[in-house]
């Protein structure tokens, strides 16, 4: 069983780029965002949005994020998301942009399933992730 | 001797908040650019776009960046980023916002003193860092 | 009486300039989205997230937006917002860029005073603003 | 002769939007940059960080900008862009952004063909703009 992985093109543009004519650092961070919502919506076909209406849930906020820069990011590159690693309430995602076949920029996230808290809605709290869910990213 | 550490206080606003109402994790590290630049400028007296013309370097690349998000950040928040640790041609900045005492976010990241390369100027190439910045770094 | 006038005071950062050393033009219609959220803070005593509970409206929706840009913007930059008309359920907002004494950018916003539409609540309505409201734009 | 027209379609992201749930509204003008490089890369074939070199200026800045926000922009959009009109050194770039057939938002940019002041070369000076480029945007 291979691990579901969602990949998607895209331009950089002139407008991700920062006074030394290289992406903007942080607009990494977003493109790892992109990933991690494009890679649910492939595997459990249903858009951010409608997520929480979907699993009972409020969102997957991100705990801890990273980044290694590798090599300059230019024109079209692919972007590649995976979870790596799914626990009981969170996971970590995988991404790599590739420029060509070079691995650009490597990315994780560790997010949490989480849901309101009954207590206290104007807080979160994590949620065991249903065996239904985590089905959905292997291939 | 004790580190030297730059604050900032800014407000974080509607327009950086994504859908889950919450601050969009990207910005963070937006914030911790803001935070390096403000760092380098207070210690060195230089401002980002004077730095390559005053030390003889083309930038400092970031080539890894991390980030644990601990707690909601809203309202006013204050920035404090110091270099953790300077190698010989790399360092480390760490920073934390702070919402009141409270730490909201953690980032680092490892950056490094770079100089075109004279061979083929298109790239970058390390740089001993001066023994004359880094005594700039403690107060 | 006199329009009520916001104004902030903040610093451009070399995270919002392009390659090109000067700010993104992307980036001045963020800061006049600043500009009017931190106006109406200030004269209605409510922030952005609780507009809606304070005055039963769903938000401020942008119609329409424009900006010129006279001067490049550096440094530390003032912002001064004010609504410059009300009409019966929309508004204009005007905003002035300044660097010292020169107005770096114009820019002018259209918005609507906006309601869920009770009829199909994915859609939002415009609703008469109260007086109470256009009030508090004069000093 | 018609006008040349440059088409992209691309995805709204999570974090292209705001607290509101709606694509927070400075995007759409990075999106119109994205629109007016693409629109003169696939006209003159030319990257946008050739393009001084290959004719001679320093860049295409923004003199006035603007936007009417019509519906909802959401899931795939598409930008078509094409210049409606060159004067002596200045011409005028017009956006739609589509969903579907329907035109969510209208954009339109004023920007200059600028070189460096031989005088001072901190500034920038308008130019004529050579017959071969604007013969180019004809199909």
């Amino acid at each position: 069983m291979a691990k579901f992985i969602s990949r998607r093109r895209f331009t950089i543009e002139w407008g991700h780029c920062d006074p030394a004519g290289i992406v903007f650092n942080s607009r990494f961070f977003e493109f790892f965002d992109w990933g991690t919502w494009l890679l649910f919506e492939a595997a459990l076909g249903v858009k951010p949005s409608d997520l929480a209406a979907a699993f009972g849930i409020a969102g997957l906020p991100l705990v801890d994020a990273g980044a290694r820069f590798l090599a300059p990011a230019g024109d079209v590159v692919e972007l590649a998301s995976h979870v790596s690693e799914f626990r009981r309430s969170s996971f970590d995602v995988e991404h790599r942009l590739l420029v060509g076949t070079t691995v650009a920029v490597e990315g994780r996230e560790t997010r949490v399933w989480a849901a309101r808290d009954p207590a206290d809605p104007s807080k979160m709290r994590s949620q065991p992730i249903p065996a239904k869910v985590t089905a959905r990213f292997h291939t």
